[in-house]
């Protein structure tokens, strides 16, 4: 949080409501950070069904394995979050820890270990003493209420400039539900004190196969199609809570469900380390959806492109490069690439109409637009990433200094 | 050739004998820089036989698919190479410039345009005009001499700080064969500016079929295990030429050409845009050479670990993430990570006798050597990078401002 706000954040957050059937406290435990909180707890509702998704990468912290586990059981009584220490690539003392983490907050709670949700994020490799949160339990447990979201949001941050908050109501026949969702992550799907935690909550009653099946539709949009270093978390998870106090999901649910997912994923990618310019990506004409978000990957973590963009140059020919070595089928004869609007090349080659000084206003702007057609078939995909600057640097080579 | 010289580079480069077979020329024709040489001409004896390997890239440049098209026929009489516009995605226009320089030149050698070899590094996008390059070949011609093989290598650069030559001379039962190197690139693996080229030329006598072999299994070794931005050119090219002239290849030419391979890769490397380090990946126990060299390359293009690497920062949580990510199988419980020959994590934690203190010396060297075993199986790799710094946006930030 030493780090300037990004000027890519949000002029202003929504104020989140209350949500029926969870409450909320922070502490702070002092695990790496002094003077500012670093534990998140959120109570829920008996009843509270859940839904999660996960990094996968192969060498994944001891919290995901705990989570991936007890989703098995659909049910959850409370999510435990803190920030500073991942408890990654911590053997067993990493699974003692959530085991005497969990073990505290079930008894106190009276419910099962399986029941109690966790995540860590921070840096890699260093135990994670269960003490100063285990010890903080009962004073959480006191503390919650269901009206400090915003407080919520900030706990949970690592090297993220702002706190990275989203609501949605959904309003049908008469009734009426609330999602609520919390973010942190800018590294992006990045380690140590970057990894991507997301947790959703809602009063709607949605049995936990169902709220699986729409939180994975919803990640694989928002979620997985943004990236600021394409390096994966060992710890990127999602957790989705229903509380059903509110009643059986209206229509409109799922769709309210992506549209908070796709404006938690633009926060993360707005907050991405160093960034000044945020860039969607638009792949057309690709073999298939997949085709299509392989390619549109390959732009957004192109080093190349990223510094392009950072020097506010529009550079196709790096943008042809990237399409070039997706891995994926293009025709090069038929691509068809526009910046901020403006058709750079077609058939090809360059547009002989396109001029440079054209496309200068967009290039100085702070949203970057590129779309590319690859003249195969039907297959299409968005992405969103930002440019690649010196604070990135900056804040990577000397994290832990 | 504005950014100072890297400081990783040779101490001093070797002189390069010359090749029976192979006479040189080099001349300034303002393709795109000003007062300085950049197009070479090599003229080969008549009956020198070729091998190639290219870019994989899906948006390659019209030299390269001329060359690929042209090794069939497995016989060279000359290479033309320019620097400053790659002629790539020039669509009609760059296949009429590529043939048109090769019939020029067939047309004065007497011989076959699809005997001329041609390759180009520069802007993508821009069209290459023929002329400057077809209007130089007489004096090229007139001029082309066997001693001047660093004039050479200086004639291709680009972004380049230093000039990267290689020579090997092979003896076996009384007779001498020779090999000569050279090549460009320094935002290897990546476009525009920074292609990568690589000419090899040797005097023994190798018909193009075993030649290809060679090549192939020498570039897998080297070329392909470099990496500096995991950005791949549409113009990457090696090209081996064996003019006959000293007979037949004695028992060692091919281990002599893979050893030359690595040196010119290395040499590549250490010259990455903004390099202060060079960084050596070894993978041990994966489940196969194919799956270490995933895992080592995934390493390798980690911007987190090349920053980290670059602060001199022993971020070893960081190697952890970019093996969990790269796809391959590892088993996070058996993983051992070390860094300049010390062990900093073994049995998927912390090595409790590593001290931070102990590697620093490492850190803060201009060669640093990660290695890692996976606990799968027998696979290994091994693969170079170099650390990402800030002048690496500053140099890809502003390139064509």
């Amino acid at each position: 949080m030493a780090h300037p706000v990004s000027p890519l954040a949000p002029l202003a957050a929504p104020h989140l409501p209350a949500i029926d059937g969870v409450e909320l406290a922070i502490a702070e435990t002092g695990i790496r950070y002094k003077n500012r909180p670093d534990v998140l707890l959120a109570m829920l509702a008996p009843g509270t069904s859940v839904a999660g998704c996960f990094t996968l990468s192969k060498t994944r912290s001891a919290p995901v394995d705990w989570c991936a586990k007890n989703l098995k059981g659909g049910k959850a009584r409370a999510v435990v979050i803190n920030a500073g220490n991942a408890n990654a690539f911590t053997g067993k003392a990493g699974v003692k820890t959530v085991t005497a983490v969990a073990n505290a907050a079930a008894q106190k709670l009276k419910c099962k270990p399986a029941e109690i949700f966790q995540a860590s994020t921070g840096v890699i490799g260093e135990p994670l003493d269960p003490a100063p949160i285990v010890n903080a339990l009962p004073g959480l447990i006191a503390a919650a209420r269901g009206d400090c979201w915003e407080d919520a949001a900030r706990a949970i941050l690592t090297t993220d400039t702002f706190a990275k908050v989203a609501t949605a109501a959904v309003n049908h026949a008469g009734k009426t539900v609330t999602i609520n969702g919390i973010a942190k992550g800018s590294g992006m799907i990045a380690p140590d004190m970057a990894t991507m935690l997301v947790f959703i909550f809602t009063d709607a009653a949605i049995p936990s196969r169902d709220l699986q099946k729409m939180l994975s539709k919803s990640v694989a949009e928002s979620f997985n199609c943004i990236t600021v270093d394409g390096d994966t978390s060992t710890s990127d998870t999602v957790l989705l809570f229903a509380t059903g106090k509110a009643g059986a999901a209206p229509k409109g649910f799922a769709k309210a469900l992506s549209g908070l997912c796709l404006d938690l994923a633009q926060q993360v990618a707005r907050d991405g380390e160093g960034a000044e310019k945020l860039i969607e990506i638009a792949i057309t004409g690709a073999q298939s959806d997949k085709a299509a978000h392989r390619i549109a990957m390959s732009i957004a973590n192109s080093p190349l492109v990223k510094t392009a963009i950072a020097g506010e140059d529009a550079n196709w020919g790096r943008i042809v490069m990237a399409i070039g070595k997706a891995g994926e089928k293009a025709i090069r004869d038929k691509l068809r690439i526009r910046i901020g609007g403006i058709q750079v090349a077609k058939n090809g080659m360059r547009d002989p109409r396109y001029k440079e000084a054209e496309i200068m206003p967009h290039m100085k702007g702070r949203e970057i637009v590129i779309e590319a057609d690859v003249g195969v078939g039907k297959g299409k995909a968005k992405v969103w990433t930002c440019d690649l600057t010196h604070r990135y640097i900056d804040i990577n080579g000397s994290y832990r200094s």
